[in-house]
């Protein structure tokens, strides 16, 4: 097996990747996440988005907001500069659920699946927080890295597609 | 229809609920994540843990520094306390994954449940971050309130079960 | 002269006013900033309004998430739990201005109106930058606090009206 | 109407400008504030300042350290790396105020008018809190945009003059 | 030995203490630490201090502001509420140091000795920082906990003295 | 006396160094610290080390983390995004002691080293704080830069030696 943690070292420490010398590239990352609730939280969301309800703007500013902060979340993440992180919001009552995507661009050193990651799941999480006195039992699932740009590894795309 | 989010005023303006006046009262909550990866993946954690690995003790204290951060992160959760936080891991090769778990604990006037989830999904993006390298295709899924204690509510499981 | 600045001791440093042996109760502050700008960026601001415009969504979590930041920004103020924030805007197309307000409320042993002054103060600058593109002369002006509750003080009120 | 808010997107969305393909320059933005105050209030900022007083000193770490803070605090601005950021004051005691100067600077790709904004409104509510013990009646107002350079726009002064 | 690492639980992982059930007492610690330069360095410090030098007032609120992120800097630290911090400076040219003390308070279920020797250290680190341009080798020692008081263990002072 | 503290103006004021105009350059800095204790605490150390103890991953995660939070700490420090940071300990119980060492790069416009202090820094307090339930008495000591490359300065070792 040759393949490697990079953030583990040779005695098992944590270790934080040196980028130091990497080429700086444009690079892009979408991510997305699925809050399932049930039909009825769906619909008053629904129903508040058509009456100006700020709930999706809430999260949409969260997830933005999150996305600057992963180097302060993720231990080993570099600081960066990220120049466009957008969070976008789409109900599917049919599938009982609200799908969460994001997407964070930067000319840098290094990836930012991270931080679209980090914007997917806070969305999540304050559209979580403000369902909750409705609805309890919401899950937050399928949260994964949809597509990468830049960078050595070039063009990447979840192998289960978009 | 009575039920009411109680993030959103009546005109559908975001609304921190005031807690001013509530009860101080101990409360607790716990949350599960699982991080699904590759059985390669999962072996390479589990060798790593039997040598001093720090893969689960970086994503330990980042799920425990998240737990703090939470009111940073989700806009209408009140700055708290919080008394304890706890974070594990558990191996499930045979499963595919790797289960997540939080504990947050408080005496104060609003629950912590989103405490508790923001611990176990900050701890699960840093597994993440630390797996990367090797698996891409990883997903975060099943992201939950187990269990809460105290407040109004008093004790609530979630109706699935632990 | 016997007046004193609290935060500055008798040798001229700054001084943390010590709090530990402050009776606790129920604290308020309500304050108000005005943003001064064209008829045109107001004309904006209320027809994106009534499309479900993000302007003040945006602009209300800026100044939430402020008011938390308070002992963070400003150096003397001592760390505390509000327990309720809100911010308010107002469109006054009249005098060519927009009016926010903002609440704080806690049960604490200090007083709250530096972090209603934040939140406001905040949550104009947001505006700012959200309007900046179309009109980059504009004015943030008025900012004060409108009345306190609880604390040694009692009520108090501007005297200058609200 | 041709112009349009550049933070809002056709749907009425918060939107984070994507800077990614801007060309880097040079860039500077200086903004004022003023706070006005009694007599008696000035008086005692100006004694102490001929006493070694830390009231502009600790002001101007706080202005300082709130425009790193930027991009925390503005939802929508990007993370930058300012290269100087300056805060000064002046006493016009015959106006009845403190005058509040900022200047900040920068090789980047976004403006920086809001770092120096974010810098003199921050330096302004330090200098409210550290005398609202004698004069809770303060107003902060005035708070705008100076001066620009660099970037698209060029060489950029408020109409109305410094 | 039965003494126990209170931070470690028996499978050797990092453990948040448990404090929910714990006594609310008044607490205080008091810490010193001493930054080592040339003579040159402290002569420069001194005259300064003698013309309204910020060197102390930086550092003072550098010191201050740290005492409030310690639960962010340290991960198995309570978030809690301090009613006093203070930082204070003494030139102590014969010995070729300056001397930093630093004192925290609360009314709280936790000790708060590692708030005490943040704010003593950030204050060294920002005075090491403003004279490292005239002796970069400076070094700072000496940094430890000379008294505290409040909690089970009462009152404590360090068996060197102060 | 022609040096000059770059961080006071000629006022006496806290001035950050405008460094718009310098050169990038690749930049590292080496600290370290040492933190004494008692014989029995060491050996608690060591032991836990033997048995996947988080002791030292606790403490290297908090300086990795805290590098990153300098310019929040230092208030005339300037953003920048390292490149690298490492934080690594040796037990040195003969000494009666653990030295910390840190490590930070960059690519960038300023010095590093007050970055790699605050990490050596931030390190050594997280031991005290999980030892300190068995040994209140530690102290932190020899804290300095051992070596700096790039910038103006090119290479620079303390004159005392690593």
């Amino acid at each position: 097996m040759d393949k490697q943690f990079s953030h583990i070292d040779h005695r098992g420490s944590a270790n934080m990747v040196d980028v130091t010398e990497k080429h700086i590239s444009q690079r892009l990352a979408q991510a997305e996440a699925f809050i399932y609730m049930s039909a009825e939280t769906l619909t008053m969301i629904e129903q508040g988005n058509h009456h100006k309800g700020d709930v999706f703007a809430v999260a949409r500013i969260a997830g933005i907001q999150a996305a600057k902060k992963t180097p302060e979340l993720i231990p080993l993440c570099h600081p960066l500069m990220l120049t466009k992180i957008a969070v976008d919001f789409e109900l599917q009552p049919q599938l009982g659920r609200v799908r969460i995507t994001s997407l964070c661009k930067l000319a840098g050193q290094t990836g930012v699946e991270m931080e679209a990651l980090t914007a997917a799941s806070v969305a999540a999480l304050t559209l979580f927080d403000m369902c909750k006195a409705v609805d309890p039992t919401m899950t937050i699932s399928g949260l994964r890295v949809l597509e990468k740009q830049g960078g050595k590894t070039g063009h990447w795309q979840h192998p289960e597609g978009a």
